[in-house]
């Protein structure tokens, strides 16, 4: 039931035409109390959409009653008239709720620099405001999905309260979080201001740390919404840990769904001097599409992840790395080890194993191969 | 003619059998003097393969006799194996010419983490100096190529001196040079510093600005041998300015034949604040594989632009930009103009115009969209 699986949340996901295809493309999740606290983070893209725009203002009370999310458009780039848009929208929310439509979040998602159609939209609101079920959870997560090829959702239990959540996101996925539209509920009670530093530190170490391909959306949103209808104030540290649990579950997913990928890639960088570094030398491998490629086709090229390291201002010795590809030790002090024929790069799961023999800190990176389909899938995107 | 275009320099390309095709595989360019004068850049990855390591060491003192030139294996991540090959190398070509071996640059390229076998260098080195001749530049442009579909060589004159070039280079094209081998000679008279300065002043407008996949090459190498043989010394500036109109050519024959491209682009970015900033831009268009595979499909996808440059640093106002694609205006102030079906990306040159309108500087980046083909040569280079 994700979203809707914490006490005090409903939810709805219907069509209303913004999508050629007809699939669902308006979702509203709607936050019942008794109270009303939230956070959320935005994309680091200093091109920001509209919506992106118009939440950061709402968020800065730490107080939403509701947010209501798009897909079949993405809002980004269509000036003063698009920003209205959003506002407009807020305030049929408002409207339909009985709410503030400053407490009302947006997100929105599809393809830049067109305008959304507000005969559809603005009506739509008040269909899917009489939609709302408090097991709406599922038609919210599939209203949300542009490339995807299904519905992400997670659900963590603690003692006596409940973290729910949805995701949407398959391409454009990058640092600082990636054309993904993520909404999470909890029952715990927990002030916004609690809320926002757990979900810091948990996007951190989940969605900040997924790298399907180097670009970073317009549009990224990740909102935690909390109803304390449970009544249970958590231990903040359980509730940090299974919030973690639930963002790294849900990142997972849009990795495995990621555009046209073969390959689900974990690169785990260890014995780095820090953990910025660990996270540099994972992107730069994460990001050479020359090694995307190679896995692609199950080629164990250890070369290329070295030369891509090699770019990185991390603090290591070259010739002193090791690396690992699922099990088999390839490169041992940056000469060759293991014969890369020992290498099966058949399943789909691949481990990268980086040893920088510079230090006691580590990270993961998750990412995927570079394919045809992906070529394919984004050579068509807007057509 | 090349390399030998310049008076005072013999050439040799021959197969030795390093490539498993049987192509021609190993290079030499000698200066016969009177001048032995020289200057070098090399790739500012910090995993240097082997020859590269030599290399930095023979140029520190400005003289340099011969340089030799293997395709077939980059002799990197070989370890002190793979060292002692690249110096047995130089030794052998010193002993074939008469000179020190301390005066022998070495370049290697191909695949990385495998030895070179020397049972076929060492041999082929008295080979190739046997085959040394005044019109050998054509021979040794072939004899570097490794996914290139043909050599690339151009010449250009000035008042009474001539430069001539060869390069290499079909992936890995990125800054600070980029999988590319380019040896330069001339028979100008200057002295090795000045070499060094204007070399270093045309490779930054040039090769530099390359960007084709935004992976850097373990092995780049940029040489200009200078033999004096002409007794004319040139105004600097004039010289200046055909070292970069060289240099710049064979940049832009290494971006037409970059692996699996179907369109070459030109990133123009005017009105930036500073010229750092305008690369900055340039290069994160360049580096986005979400806009590449847009190009590939012909699919004018501007917002694509917009939310690669919203990740830069650089200063610039997202809702004041605008774009231009192929002498469309599709976006004004962040917003959308020109319909994008006025936009023809059927041709293969798209000129992509971005006007930040944030100061007075500019700079130009070449690079290559995304294509099937990129994937595949890629997915299938090792094996």
């Amino acid at each position: 039931m994700t979203v809707t699986h914490a006490q005090g949340f409903e939810a709805a996901g219907i069509p209303i035409g913004l999508k050629s295809s007809g699939d669902p493309d308006l979702a509203l999740v709607v936050n019942r109390g008794p109270r009303q606290n939230a956070a959320a983070v935005f994309t680091s893209n200093r091109a920001k959409a509209n919506p992106i725009l118009w939440s950061q203002q709402v968020i800065a009370d730490g107080t939403v009653s509701a947010i209501i999310l798009n897909s079949g458009g993405a809002n980004c780039f269509t000036g003063s008239e698009g920003f209205q848009t959003t506002h407009l929208t807020a305030e049929a929310v408002g409207e339909a709720l009985g709410v503030s439509a400053g407490d009302v979040l947006v997100c929105s998602t599809g393809l830049i620099g067109q305008q959304l159609d507000r005969s559809k939209l603005i009506p739509g609101v008040a269909t899917a405001a009489a939609a709302l079920t408090s097991d709406g959870g599922e038609a919210a997560a599939n209203a949300i999905l542009t490339t995807d090829s299904h519905a992400k959702t997670a659900v963590v239990t603690g003692d006596g309260w409940t973290i729910g959540g949805m995701a949407k996101g398959a391409g454009m996925l990058a640092p600082a979080l990636a054309t993904m539209l993520v909404v999470l509920t909890t029952d715990a009670e927990l002030e916004s201001a609690e809320l926002d530093a757990m979900l810091r530190a948990a996007t951190r170490v989940s969605f900040d740390r997924l790298d399907s391909d180097g670009c970073t959306s317009t549009n990224d949103q990740v909102t935690l919404l909390a109803s304390g209808a449970s009544g249970i104030r958590p231990d903040t540290a359980a509730f940090q840990a299974a919030l973690v649990a639930l963002c790294t579950d849900l990142a997972t997913q849009l990795m495995g769904d990621a555009e046209g990928a073969s390959h689900d890639i974990t690169i785990e960088v260890v014995n780095a001097a820090t953990e910025d570094d660990a996270v540099e030398v994972g992107r730069s491998v994460a990001r050479n599409n020359l090694f995307k490629a190679a896995v692609f086709g199950n080629d164990p090229n250890w070369g290329r992840v070295l030369a891509a390291i090699g770019t990185t201002r991390a603090a290591f010795d070259p010739y002193a790395v090791d690396v690992a590809m699922n099990g088999v030790r390839v490169c041992s002090n940056g000469a060759p080890d293991r014969p890369r024929e020992e290498v099966d790069l058949t399943p789909r799961a691949l481990h990268l194993l980086i040893d920088l023999k510079a230090g006691p800190a580590q990270a993961t990176i998750y990412t995927n191969d570079l394919t045809h389909d992906y070529v394919h899938e984004n050579s068509a995107y807007s057509s």
